[in-house]
């Protein structure tokens, strides 16, 4: 593929939007806790048990997507028990699905082997496989190739 | 948004394929070095000052991911030098973009503050802005609340 920029110019790295995301969300037990947010999982021992971490890291890496803003800790009460909390996404750690999406299909492709994948994606509407694209405003499909990065506004600031 | 699944059924989490992908790709500094691999970033000496680690850890990083088929390492020599490595973007590598652009707009969106994204992602061949899109076979826009999961054939191995 062609290079998605002619020359890697002197582009603070620190300043990329890929680098502020991976802040919030760059280990693999953090997407593990959202792939299980987005499927629905609510209650602090389910997301251990089925992220397969410990009791105390489940609730380390919980409390920081809380503080994040990509979950709500919000409180429910069964019948003759105490007050209990559960996390639910918000429309920031919502927006965080293309991100699962892109990363299983990749998966799903490239890592695993000839069993296929063990969950597939359907539009509830139509019943057909969901697929992470690269769509621009014109509505055109894009290739990898067929992108150019240029310098954002951000890019300007106090450089 | 409605949970993709009904019921959160036993379905293992050690098969699925975001954790997969994430066995490969599920550090900071790796998908740093993708991204810079993106860029058009090639020599050993550029990933590891762009990305703003330690020669040892880009070294070990980048030796993942030749080994995992996301890099290839790529002899070339300047005249009166040496023979040196250069690292090249494999397909599995260059299948990689969705994910990196996808948290490329959620940090755009989510944690640039009030100064915008550092870098636009163009389409060449229109100008027009990308992003990550959701799309069905049917080539429907796809929503965060429209998607179900369902089990698939690899979800049917060894169980």
């Amino acid at each position: 593929m062609n290079n998605l920029v002619d020359e890697r110019t002197e582009w603070p790295g620190s300043r990329c939007s890929v680098a502020s995301a991976l802040d919030v969300v760059g280990t693999r037990s953090t997407l593990l806790l959202m792939r299980e947010a987005f499927m629905g999982t609510r209650r602090f021992d389910d997301f251990a048990e089925r992220v397969g971490i410990g009791e105390p890291a489940a609730a380390a890496r919980l409390k920081e997507l809380v503080a994040a803003g990509l979950l709500v800790r919000v409180p429910y009460q069964e019948p003759g028990q105490r007050t209990r909390y559960e996390y639910q996404l918000t429309e920031k750690g919502t927006e965080l699905l293309p991100v699962i999406t892109a990363l299983r299909e990749w998966g799903d492709r490239w890592e695993t082997g000839d069993r296929g994948p063990s969950v597939l994606a359907r539009h509830r509407d139509c019943g057909a496989t969901v697929h992470t694209r690269l769509r621009c405003e014109a509505d055109h499909e894009v290739l990898a190739g067929e992108i150019e990065l240029v310098p954002g506004p951000g890019a300007m600031v106090d450089a």
